[in-house]
């Protein structure tokens, strides 16, 4: 079959922009044999093209319209990140009818709709492959292989960065800051971790995949997030006791494990309690992983790496031959489940979460402190589980770890409140979510 | 967006193809609100109509030729299994210019190149997400998300079957005859549970996953064949205490680690020891993950229910969306990596292979025994890593276990055999392989 030539224009190139064009070049070969496509770099946009090392015969310069609106180009390619110039380029590319591919999930979390929209109105597309999970292709499982099921979950671990500062803590025993540092030294971690150890990336990340699981808008702002970022040891110690592994996850679940579309949708990032039994538990490093349960599919889970240059690269070429084959703009144009044609999400109100619960209150090591904390949790309809004690003290406080059994969040926190303001308890008591499997009998077998 | 309906013949109406018809039926509304797409079952062809049950609306007879004929139907799904009928009306389908979707791994493991060839020559297409890992989006996956990938090696459990046995074992000590006999009571195992248990199951999935894989053909007598029915309950024992999990693999890899595109694939399908810190030896029961290693990529692992009703309804379902969105016919046709349009697959042959062993002979309980073993292993540059030699003696004969480092399955077994022969070994020795995940660093990052 003779070979297509494909010109593109890379908006941005930096980790992940020369990872791409890096494959582009390196398997040049092995695309065209597989595909019948060859892929032409024609412009590299940059704000400054003396930073970019290696680029070899690309052709690298600063004027993004040019790079757009020439004619040999089919597909644009952004990997500038943000909200701001990105945005403006999409949009442009897009308008001109030209697809385009892009990691860019902050764009996608906070335009997706209008952008998808302008997308179909030029009979365009956009691809987003490597927005979440790296080189893991979960948008093409969500879109595809899973098309035919009603999600009743999605629970992910989708931040490289949290993860090895979490396998750190809990492997080695360190604290957030500690953990942190060699994250940083290690490239792992940016110099300004925020985005990433506060949840927010996480959240951009479950934004987009809730939006394609349960055919509805999510956007960022629904999401109730915690970060590691006030992560105690002890914590992750006691966890680890108990028999759980603690993660920061993406959670987007049917309320009251309901499958029918019409129950509201609970959506939130925070550290929470895995069972070590849970196949999240052994997603280890910069490792992400992805459990969706669909009501014909049962648990099926995604692993890979959910970030780095080549992962991410690898994700961005897929979209690009998909593009290129004509098969994602085909997908694109009928699939009705992106934020451009679904219904704002019905979310469920934070405080109505039902979950279990872990908490460790400090308190004073003197008779009848147990009682007065139970009766508290007695008094909001929390229902204890489990107790963790140990004989040593520290500072004449104990810590007494408790685990519960399904309660609201509303009143959970009601009780911690009364719980802090109890006179032989050291505030703040720590409080953790804990996840359960989806039981296997709400698969259909 | 109007609706457009989609005509189809389901071939079979076994356990899958009432799957199908459930998802169909039941999942009617959220199928056309996210494709636009309703399906309707025009014929369901079964040897004897009587006894399918609750058929409701559905037209069930006994004329496939009609069923295939109507200019009603535009997609075929073939679940008759098998390569006898089955293959006849693949056939007379795809000559229609149909597209077909199947499940039938056998039939594509046997007669792929021409059934991939006949569809091309008449303009249509084969799917068959559900051939290979049930509801697992792995075909999707080699043929979309990984395609920009060199692919190292894939090593996979797909066959419920055997895992199903293998767990037992491993958890309750059962023997393989105690683990069979439950697995056929929980409807796990057939009555004749040859193909699944003698690995044959599993290299068919493995010729139709490494074909995709590595852009060349491979069929069922390509690959080395070993199953679970001689395994040893000792032997399960034993690998645990090494830190290793017994699983049935299905293993292709390119020989000596090298990525290169030249070096022969190695094919094997056997029960493998997989080191307890690999994610695959987590796959407990009747569930299937499949690892790729991909040069960019690194590892990635698709983890789901790879048998049952429903799930692999699921994957044909999806199949048929994609059909009737014009997505598969498009990626069917430019793409060339289906059997038709590769080459042959250079396979290294069996006794080249550089594995890890582990073996394990009953030795009389006398001196000098250790040293006669290590010396036949030593002539043959067997080179061991560890032993396992505990007091207990059994009938006079104790068991010893010896894992190596890499060696060459033909020395290998040229060692064995002379092992066996030795008058201080009660024979057959075990000998079992060891899978090492390949290092990280063999993955770009």
């Amino acid at each position: 079959m003779a070979e297509r030539t494909i010109g593109i224009t890379l908006l941005g190139c930096g980790v992940v922009g020369s990872g791409v064009a890096r494959i582009l070049a390196e398997q040049r070969d092995l695309i065209a044999r597989r595909t019948g496509l060859v892929f032409d770099v024609r412009h590299v946009v940059v704000r400054d093209p003396a930073k970019v090392r290696g680029a070899g015969k690309l052709h690298v310069h600063t004027d993004a319209n040019a790079a757009i609106n020439d004619p040999q180009v089919h597909v644009v390619v952004e990997l500038i990140g943000g909200t701001g110039a990105a945005a403006d380029l999409v949009r442009k590319a897009l308008a001109l009818g030209k697809p385009v591919v892009t990691a860019n999930k902050s764009l996608l979390a906070a335009q997706g709709r209008e952008l998808f929209a302008l997308a179909k109105k030029h009979n365009s597309a956009i691809s987003f492959e490597a927005s979440c999970g790296g080189g893991i292709p979960i948008i093409q499982a969500l879109t595809h292989g899973l098309i035919a099921n009603e999600i009743s979950a999605l629970v992910g671990i989708v931040n490289g960065t949290c993860n090895v500062i979490l396998t750190r803590m809990t492997v080695n025993g360190w604290t957030y800051k500690e953990a942190l540092a060699e994250a940083q030294r290690l490239g792992y971690a940016e110099a300004d971790p925020t985005m990433d150890v506060s949840g927010r990336d996480t959240a951009q990340k479950l934004a987009i995949l809730a939006s394609l699981a349960f055919d509805a808008t999510v956007s960022e702002s629904d999401i109730h997030i915690e970060g590691i970022d006030t992560l105690d040891p002890l914590d992750i110690r006691f966890a680890k006791e108990l028999g759980y592994v603690i993660k920061l996850l993406a959670i987007a679940e049917r309320a009251q494990g309901s499958a029918a579309g019409g129950a509201p949708i609970s959506l939130r990032v925070h550290p929470t309690l895995v069972h070590k039994q849970d196949v999240l538990a052994d997603v280890s490093g910069s490792f992400n992983a992805i459990s969706v349960y669909g009501h014909a599919l049962g648990h099926c889970l995604f692993y890979g790496r959910g970030a780095g240059q080549m992962p991410t690269a690898s994700a961005v070429v897929s979209d690009l031959i998909q593009t290129a084959l004509g098969t994602a703009a085909l997908a694109f144009k009928q699939l009705q489940i992106f934020a451009d044609g679904t219904p704002p999400a019905n979310i469920l109100p934070f405080e109505d979460l039902q979950s279990r619960y872990y908490l460790r209150v400090l308190a004073k090591d003197q008779p009848g402190v147990m009682a007065r904390v139970a009766a508290v949790l007695g008094k909001y309809e929390v229902s204890i589980s489990a107790i963790l004690q140990h004989e040593s003290a520290e500072n004449n406080h104990v810590p007494i770890v408790i685990t519960t059994h399904l309660a609201k969040e509303g009143a959970l926190q009601r009780a911690i409140r009364e719980i802090n303001s109890l006179p032989v308890i050291q505030p703040p008591a720590a409080c953790l979510r804990i996840i359960d499997q989806p039981k296997e009998s709400s698969a259909i077998q």
